[in-house]
Formats: C-alpha cells, sequence, structure tokens
C-alpha cells in the first residue's frame, strides 16, 4: 500500500497552502459513494440547529436579499456583544473567523514584518503572514506531555521585534487550552518588553473558535493588554460553518484599528440573520456541548482500544499519536478507502505520526471506531 | 438649510473610505420611519428573483450548514463558467466583486506598487490601491459630452510603470460603456508598451458588474491579454447583492496568480446554492432587465421634468447634473427628508454637482419623480 497525502494540494497554489480535498475528491479517489462521505477532518458539527431552517423557511431577513447587507451588521453586532459580554463597539463582524484573520494581517503586519507562531497550530496563521510580505517566526510548544502548553520566554524573547503574535487557545490541532494564566503572564511580560524598548506592544490576536467548549473565554483579558484581539466563530460549537460568520472582540481603539479593512459587507443577509437568531436562542448550545462532551469520552475510549494513543481534549476533536508516521498515513489510507476523512500532518511535521479526527454523531463515531479496529488488525505494528 | 452628507463616514476609517448610511441612520438623521427609506443609491434590485425563496425553503443545500462551503464551489464554479461562456479554470468565485478586487489587489499589486484609475469611478479601487500601500495615479476621463470615455492614451503613458489599471465598464458612476473598441485598443497598447520596456504588462482588471444591462460583454478580450480579469457579479442583475457573490473570469495563468489569496470557503453555502440556481436558470434576467429598461426612459423623463439634467444611461441608475454642488446638495436634503436616498458625490468630486440615482420599480420611481418635482419647486434655481 502507498500511503497518498490527504489533503488536495491546490494545483495553483503556494506550496504553503492547501485546501482540503472535497467529497468529490475524496469519493473520486478512493471509489467510494458520495453519500458514504463522513469529514473528520474539519472540527464541525453534525447538523446545524432546527432554527436555521425556520429562518431561511421564514423568508424575512433583515433587509430584502436583492439589496446589500446591513452596512453595520447592527443587529448582529448587539446580538454578539450581548452573548460574549462586551460593548458593541469592541466587536467587529467578518465572513468566518478566516476573514477576521485576513484584517488582523492587514491592520497589523506591514510588509516585511514579523510574526510569531507558537507551532504546531491552525495554518492559516501562516498563510496570512507569508501573503502579507511577512515573516514567521516559529516558537516550539512544550511536550504532548506538558500538553502542548506555549512556552512564555521563548515566544517574549521572539516577540522582541514582531508586529503580531497569533494565539489559539484552545489550540488547533493539539486540543488543549493554555495553562492558566499562561496567555496573561505572556500579555503582561510583551507589554513590559514592549515598555523597555519604547515601542508599541505587539497585536496579539488570540483565537478562541474552540472556547464554548471548554466553557471558558479569555475575553475579559482585553482590558489588561489593549492590543488583544480575541476571534471567535460561529463555526465550531454554533454549528454554522457554511454560513461564514466570524468575531474579533478587542478594545474599542484596537477595533478601530482593524475596521478600515472590513469591506462593508462580506457576510451575506442570509447569515447575518440566521446568526443573529442563534445567538439570542439561550440554550442553543446546550445540545451540541452535551453531544461533544459525551461522545468525546466515548470516542476516545473506542480509539484507545484500536491502539491509537488518544490524548485529552477540551474541544470537539481528538488528537492521536499512532507511533509511526507510516502506521499514521496507512491508517489514514484505510480510513479514506471506508469514506471516513481525518486530517493528517505532511511528512516533518510535529505531527506526521498523528491524525486529528473530529467528534461527530454516535452513528458516525461509531463507524470511525469501527473502521480503526479493523484497519489496526489489517495492519500489525 | 444647511445640506448634510448623505454618506456616513466611519469614524474609524482613513479618510478615503466610507461606508453608506443604514437604514437606520437615514430613519434617525431625518426623521422618517424606517419602513419609507427607499434606496436609490446602491444600484441594485427592487426584489430577489422567486427561486431565491424556493431554494431557500427547501432546506437542502449541496453540503449542510454545519459543514464548511464545499472548498472549489464545484457547482457553482461550473454554472458561472457555463453561464460567461468560458471555461471552469478560467473563473473563481469570491463574497462578492468586493472580494475579487481585493483579491486582485493582493495578487497583483506589491507593497510601494502603483495602479492607475480612470476617474470617476467606483471608490473601492482607490481604497484598495491605498490599503495595499499602494500608489493610485487617477487619469481623468473625457468630458460628460464625449460620454467620459477612457483617454487611452493618457491612460498608457500613465501605466507605463504600473502594476494595475482600473477598469469598469459600464462604469459607475458615469452610466455609459466605454466606446467599441477603447479597451481593446488600450489593451493592445498596454501589451506593446511593455513588450518595447522588456517589463510584464500590467494587470487590468476590468469591472463589468453592469454588463448584463448591456447585453454585452468583454470577457473574449481575455484571448488577447493574459493579464485581464473581467469582474461579474450576482449582485446587480441577478438582484442577489444581499447573498455576496462575485466572480473574476480571466485566462487559467491569471486565474492560477489569483488562486492562492482566495480564503478557502468566504461565500455562505447558502448564497453557493441560490447563485448555482439562479446562473442555471434560463430567463431568470429577463423580467429585470425589462424593467429597467421600461422604468430607465419612464424615470429619465420625469427627472428632466422636474429639471434634472440626466445623462444617457445603459445601466440600471442615472447620473443627473443639478447644476451647482449647492443645488445637488439642497436636492439630496430634500429627498432624504422624504425617505428618498440618492448617492452624493462630496465637494471637490467632478460630480459634485450631480446625483446618481438607481432605477428601482415603477412605484418607488414614481415617488423619486414627484419627490424631484417638489423639490425643484421649493428650492428654485
Amino acid at each position: 500500500m502507498s500511503p497518498t497525502p490527504v489533503t488536495t494540494a491546490s494545483p495553483v497554489a503556494p506550496a504553503s497552502y492547501s485546501w482540503e480535498a472535497t467529497n468529490e475528491e475524496v469519493a473520486a479517489r478512493y471509489g467510494v459513494s458520495i453519500d458514504r462521505i463522513i469529514r473528520f477532518d474539519l472540527n464541525t458539527s453534525p447538523a446545524p440547529p432546527a432554527l436555521t431552517f425556520e429562518v431561511l423557511a421564514r423568508g424575512r431577513f433583515e433587509t430584502p436579499l436583492s439589496e446589500y447587507p446591513p452596512s453595520d451588521y447592527r443587529r448582529l453586532v448587539d446580538a454578539a456583544a450581548a452573548r460574549y459580554g462586551v460593548a458593541p463597539d469592541e466587536l467587529l463582524v467578518g465572513a468566518g473567523a478566516d476573514e477576521i484573520l485576513d484584517l488582523a494581517g492587514k491592520a497589523f503586519l506591514p510588509p516585511g514584518g514579523r510574526a510569531v507562531i507558537p507551532t504546531p497550530s491552525y495554518a492559516m496563521y501562516r498563510v496570512i503572514t507569508e501573503q502579507r510580505a511577512a515573516t514567521v517566526q516559529a516558537v516550539p510548544r512544550r511536550s504532548a506531555a506538558e500538553g502542548w502548553a506555549i512556552d512564555v520566554a521563548a515566544i517574549r524573547a521572539a516577540a522582541r521585534d514582531a508586529d503580531v503574535v497569533w494565539l489559539c487557545s484552545p489550540n488547533n490541532p493539539t486540543a488543549l487550552a493554555e495553562p492558566d494564566g499562561a496567555i496573561a503572564s505572556l500579555l503582561d511580560g510583551l507589554a513590559a518588553d514592549a515598555a523597555t524598548d519604547r515601542r508599541p506592544p505587539p497585536a496579539v490576536i488570540l483565537d478562541e473558535a474552540y472556547a464554548e467548549f471548554t466553557g471558558r473565554s479569555l475575553v475579559g483579558l482585553r482590558t489588561a493588554y489593549e492590543r488583544l484581539v480575541i476571534v471567535r466563530t460561529a463555526s465550531k460549537a454554533y454549528a454554522l460553518a457554511g454560513l461564514r460568520v466570524g468575531f474579533a472582540i478587542a478594545r474599542p481603539a484596537t477595533i478601530a484599528e482593524m475596521a478600515p479593512y472590513r469591506p462593508p459587507g462580506s457576510v451575506a443577509t442570509t447569515s447575518v440573520t440566521v446568526v443573529t437568531e442563534a445567538l439570542r436562542s439561550p440554550g442553543l448550545l446546550d445540545a451540541n456541548l452535551a453531544r461533544v462532551e459525551r461522545e468525546r469520552a466515548r470516542l476516545a475510549a473506542g480509539l484507545r482500544d484500536a491502539g491509537w494513543a488518544v490524548s485529552p481534549s477540551v474541544t470537539n476533536f481528538l488528537l492521536a499519536d499512532l507511533g509511526t508516521p507510516e502506521r499514521a498515513a496507512a491508517t489514514a489510507e484505510g480510513l479514506l478507502r471506508r469514506g471516513l476523512v481525518p486530517r493528517t500532518f505532511p511528512a516533518g511535521h510535529p505531527l506526521a505520526s498523528s491524525l486529528r479526527v473530529t467528534i461527530r454523531d454516535t452513528d458516525d463515531n461509531t463507524l470511525l471506531v469501527t473502521a480503526a479496529r479493523e484497519i489496526s488488525q489489517e495492519t500489525p505494528r
């Protein structure tokens, strides 16, 4: 068996940039019916909330769909501000968290600038940095045994002349939040270093895409560090990735630095209306969070039984070490032949021996566990 | 009466950047009920096509709304390619034409680069250029009597060291297409100059947002000039501005230069599905194009009766000269007090004496004509 890469690099993209294979591509490459493809690689949720269909079917949106979306997204901003416990002028809307990251790059990363990334982390931070003609300084995280925590001292040292520090907590793909106090301590250090060096502190972009799964957020730190931007999204716990809505939360002066780069209307009116209603619905998250908590334990146990070394997780996905890059690749290949799409990591990546899988619903997770057992028997260590 | 500006500048934005006032802002400032606000300033259509509601109510989208949109937008790309008569690898999808313009800026405008804009034109070209830390060389268009045509020789001279030339035909806000052959001649000249200077020719971004209203497109020129990017949109003739879908059309090698900057999924799945269906529906445009043609003549005649010097138009909007900036501002103020929102131009703009109004449906247009007559009587020349 000759394992092939799971992600399909765009034939035209820079080497650092790749998109996920589509369902059609996976189906064609692995000879699986498209109906049998299940995405364990995108950290999404199994189904959108029921109100999505109610709102869309009602057909009443805050502005007619022939008009542009309201340029200030006022109702959405108010709903999100109330939900996140911030003021409306501390919030900015984007077409998914990815557009928020792009706006942060435009606002804070000058050409030739420098950005620090604790690695491994979400690949988009590097892409956005390099597309700004800025350079990345990667700072390795501590070991798996140390919970993949950020190395505060090393980040401070690397950030001495940086424009931006990209953080992600809970971190993708390592599935854990930073230790209590680590980010607050880092922010204090960055501020102190900047004061010593008599220069503005770097902007810190803290991606909290998975915060709801932990029940905690560091939004409160924005008052302690003016150039902190917290990124939130409707894509993960709200189960609305298809609608493309994300948010930046920061002090008003920092939002004001990003706002000029925001396009007048990148978020569809349908998305604006549905996400506004979702944010306003008390209890809407409950079932999804309960599902993740219940299935996380069950899926982790099942995969461990199949021989996967599953790491602790506070998120809606699991990271598992398969022992060697070859075994990880062979396992991914076996899953793909069954239509189950895991996230793999390329050769040379610190997680090349690992796979990352989304916690889906009971039926999907059972299929994954069954497949993992079968593959484990097919490919003995 | 002290006329106030019609567009609301964002308090945080650079001076060059402003958003339209929202319905709420107009209602509050002018003491009009929000239900009475009619947007004549956005060049949109009065209502979306009926299939929009059918598709949304059906609730079946090409991927579940809890998943990310398909990263290659395959069905949408195929539908758009068929509609525009190009190959799928000659097409790229964005969150509205504005994201296409942003991607063009990222791909073709290096920091410190130069862009040529025939002015007046759509304000976003300047915003994107300046946000890339590049500079704008504005080249004035010929006179109104000459149909606001581009000055081919002057653009060629200005583009001698340019990275990008931004074109718009039919041009917003002047409402006419470039004369037959003008753009082809410009492209030939740019290619000849680049060959003489032994450098790559500038990328030419040709915004055809209003092309459907003329029944003609310059998409065919892409084979004559490799670095030509044609911009199309679902926002204008398709009456789907609220869904945020736009396209770049270019030779495959030029699409390949832009593709790495495209985010994996900035367009909502709901928008992907609806616009795919709209592009595939023969005759969907017919009623909207017929409305514009019929109402254009009627609205122009009515406004001329009210004393407006209405220019010829091949688009879904009219440009009218009110004689002086003061009269234009007073007329705008009178319209706004009635809830009718025109596009104004700031002091110092070559069109500061003019207003631009969207051609809407019969009832809306009648309200506009009636208001124009009343205001004309209130404010004699």
